[in-house]
């Protein structure tokens, strides 16, 4: 042993000293590629085949049986010492991009970042919220209403001081499914016609949000949250005789499509996450375009929307579990949908989530909905308007997988 | 060399041995991109530029010229000691998925394993080989009428023992063009639609296969298949005017469009593998929607198809030759097409691959075919029917490169 | 010390010599993701929003604020000693393929080789170099009228000599933003209506082009370029109404839809490397089809352009500027566009790039457009032809990812 020691003594201390040039990054130390895959089955102890939900899951509704939800592909990196890029695309089916954008980060301990690209307009926690981290299989009407897809080409400036994001690297590593730093404070424009959409006017939308996660001294975490957005949106999905009517009912013009129209929010979240009990909620109140089928025009009107969930996070051997419950309300409009059309929505949720392996997750939930949606089409017929309502009880499971 | 040998010994026997942590694995490590790309020319010695085959390649007919028959990229990995996932899509010149499933396996030795997702179904030998491998260009309308692309949204629960398994790795080692492991058992269920295409009912079809590849001393391999499945089909592309009838010919319905029909089929496959000169055969009977030119409406008719190819496989230096010739007979429908299109097919093919290399493969075909397909808008004009027969030969050729 | 000089000379003198194995190589070290993402704003200072340019940017115009011009993703590389693939995609919003290719090499100092698949057709120099690379935003109409997209499914012979390729390999090193190895001499067919459509006669297009950097003993560099190509184009985006004309004027077919037009054109390039002051034109000649508004049919006539371009590249510090302006003129048709639209164009952009960091580009332009272009439904009415000219300015802005 005592040879042994010379020798590791003659290495460590006669050899010179070797400065190694590092080596560049090969492509696949630089770039990563991730994703995660969702299946459903939508055909289990479903009372009504006429109620569907356009905006959530288009297999749901008269016997759609098994389907791919979200195929996605990530690609995503540090591209410089300052420079990350994002590239997100849904494969299910068709092609359809959801991001691609870059950050570029403006001081030294990446507090301060400006995001330019197609990415989620910074409202609402839900909407922040990634679907491979949601508990209920959909986001809520109340709050995605604002924004299908939650997304949009932007340029928004985000700041994140160091105390929340270290809350936010306890959170992920609880497993608590977070919504992502997505900014304490942000503060945007984008182009108010949802993603891939060109834009349609010269006016763009203006976002700003302030979030903060409080962690008390017995690691119980508090989120809270305001947010906003205005801007003028342009409907361009119009059924053929639908106009526009102003605040009094006047019918101000005989086709809505490409006209402007006021498009703004205001909201508020609360997140108690589950240690092991939790709770979050959601309240938006705002304007917006909504079909009026007593006048089978669109008009500017109030809009309000929120949503309340309970859950829970039990750790068995191996295993996690999240038993939810969510009550959604919403009464406005849905912009980007045909005649901007109308709803009303009471639906009620009670599901699980069962996470045997973190590559590895199934949900099942049981649905009690109950909407009314109204557009020209649905709704008006021979000059006489009919509101559609629907309601009806579904079991959907989910199964999906991350990689 | 004494003292070499001693220090040896101290660090073996004497230094405290330390148990190294595994480091996590990095992304690349746990999922594996590949993929391959076909290019073809279909332009030489066209005898009737008027016969064309929309399922097997649409840039057959009327001089198409240059064309990407496949461009395709594939993320699979074992995201989990038992969990599988595999993602394919197609990119030649717009995207359409083909695979998005995992296996989940249920016991130790991966005998057993459920496969949730879009997949392909298992019903046919030559459904299952990958084109990366088969030796004609297209798939036989024989077998392939049963289902557009082969794949479907689906749950299937596969078992394939060892001894099937070793074989399998034998035939993949030795080239013999496989067609992968899709169980010795197979029993599921899937919507019945084809794949990236919604269910249309509340009927799953359901799907049953046995497999058995037997290996004999003298190494020469024998499998032998049965399958079949059932369900009923909706057709969803109909011509105006096209109607349903029933078995006596009796007009049942005005409007095929959404129609629920009989679809099922039972089939069985004889392979013999090439070493030199080996033997493929299936045939399948069934019933399902059929165009019927007499009365232009859709009815259920029986169908039936076959094919039976020699082929050859002989190395000369780094090159592997692969000639072979196939005949192809198939009267039935194709329940995807237009008006549930009626076929008469009878083709003859004379081909050649050279592999000069795992990565590249040169196949030279020349087809005699001789086709009779009818829809109402090819095959039916002023009340009056005219078969829509069409017969010419051609020169294809195929490059294609796997990575 | 001596007693570990002594181990040393025991390790390589005494020990046996033992052949490791090579391992096979991973994936990851056989193929490379990599690609760019180019986001811009054309909403400052528009003073025409009739303005719109088709071909270069479809968010150019009427106030059409951010948008994601391109998001390429390339999967590439050597999978065999004399082998190599690429595939590239734009997922914009919608997926498009670009490139599906393989170059089969010849020789062994790969100095001779065949492209097969869709790729970049060897016409011009704009038209191979990459958009990562180019200063303007766009190409210009003078050159990329010729093939919208640069590509097509083709098979293609190059050879580029050993010094072309050392001198090729400079201007990479030192940034000179080169269009890449197309061949010093290049001989090919093609399809001839461009990337991602079919063939639509039994005539191959044919290119050929020639191609010399020269390096003086200062470096400086001078690139001259000659190509031509010739085929017949068959309309398919066609005006109902719209008939064919000849030279003389006289209608000879009432539909120009599906007709064969004389499609040929000769150019040439001269490119002096900005080191650091640069210059670069092009012109081309030649004949094909174009809509005459007087007649409203579509005819073969003359078509000529060109383009010239005076650019820097200066380093201050870590950065890099290039500033540049070019002009562009065109007198002729797009034979892909509706009615093979006829264009006269006179622009002037002035504009700079800037790249602090080899992942991250910024370029500013302003453009001054004036442009005449018609087909029947813009500028033929109740029988009468006025001719659409529109004029205008505008500031366009771009920032680029690369990876």
């Amino acid at each position: 042993q005592d040879k042994l020691v010379s020798v590791e003594d003659s290495i460590n201390q006669e050899l010179p000293q070797v400065e190694m040039p590092t080596p560049p990054r090969k492509w696949f130390e630089t770039i990563k590629i991730s994703g995660y895959v969702q299946s459903r089955y939508n055909g289990l102890f479903e009372t009504n085949p006429d109620l569907a939900v356009e905006q959530m899951d288009k297999n749901w509704g008269a016997d759609k049986g098994l389907s791919l939800r979200r195929v996605r592909v990530k690609v995503s990196g540090w591209i410089h010492e300052k420079v990350y890029m994002y590239i997100q695309g849904d494969f299910a089916g068709e092609f359809s991009l959801k991001d691609a954008y870059m950050d570029l980060y403006l001081d030294d301990n990446k507090s301060l970042w400006v995001r330019a690209g197609q990415s989620k307009v910074p409202f609402g926690y839900e909407n922040m919220q990634s679907s491979q981290h949601r508990l209920p299989l959909d986001r809520s009407d109340a709050i995605n209403s604002a924004l299908k897809n939650e997304r949009d080409m932007m340029a928004v400036l985000y700041y994140t001081p160091e105390p929340a994001r270290e809350v936010y690297k306890y959170l992920k590593a609880n497993n608590l499914k977070h919504s992502g730093n997505y900014g304490a404070f942000a503060l945007g424009a984008f182009n108010g016609q949802t993603a891939n959409k060109k834009d349609e006017n010269d006016n763009l939308h203006t976002v700003v949000r302030a979030s903060y996660p409080f962690q008390f001294a017995n690691d119980q975490i508090m989120e809270l949250s305001v947010h906003a957005y205005t801007g003028k949106y342009v409907t361009t999905s119009v059924s053929e005789g639908v106009g526009v009517s102003d605040a009094s009912g006047e019918r101000i013009a005989d086709d809505a499509n490409g006209y402007n129209f006021i498009d703004r929010r205001v909201g508020a979240t609360f997140v108690w996450y589950p240690q092991p009990i939790g709770f979050q909620a959601e309240y938006n109140y705002g304007e917006g375009p909504e079909y009026d089928g007593a006048t089978n025009t669109i008009k500017v009107q109030d809009l309000h929307g929120a949503y309340a969930m309970v859950m829970g996070k039990f750790d068995i051997g191996h295993h996690t579990f999240f038993p939810f419950t969510r009550y959604i309300y919403y009464d406005g409009g849905k912009k980007f949908e045909l005649d901007a059309r109308s709803y009303e929505v009471n639906d009620l949720e009670i599901g699980i989530e069962w996470q045997p392996h973190k590559a590895f997750e199934l949900v099942a939930m049981y649905v009690f909905a109950d909407r009314r949606y109204d557009d020209s089409a649905s709704s008006f017929n021979d000059g006489v308007y009919t509101p559609n309502y629907q309601a009806g009880n579904i079991l959907r499971l989910q199964a999906q997988i991350n990689f």
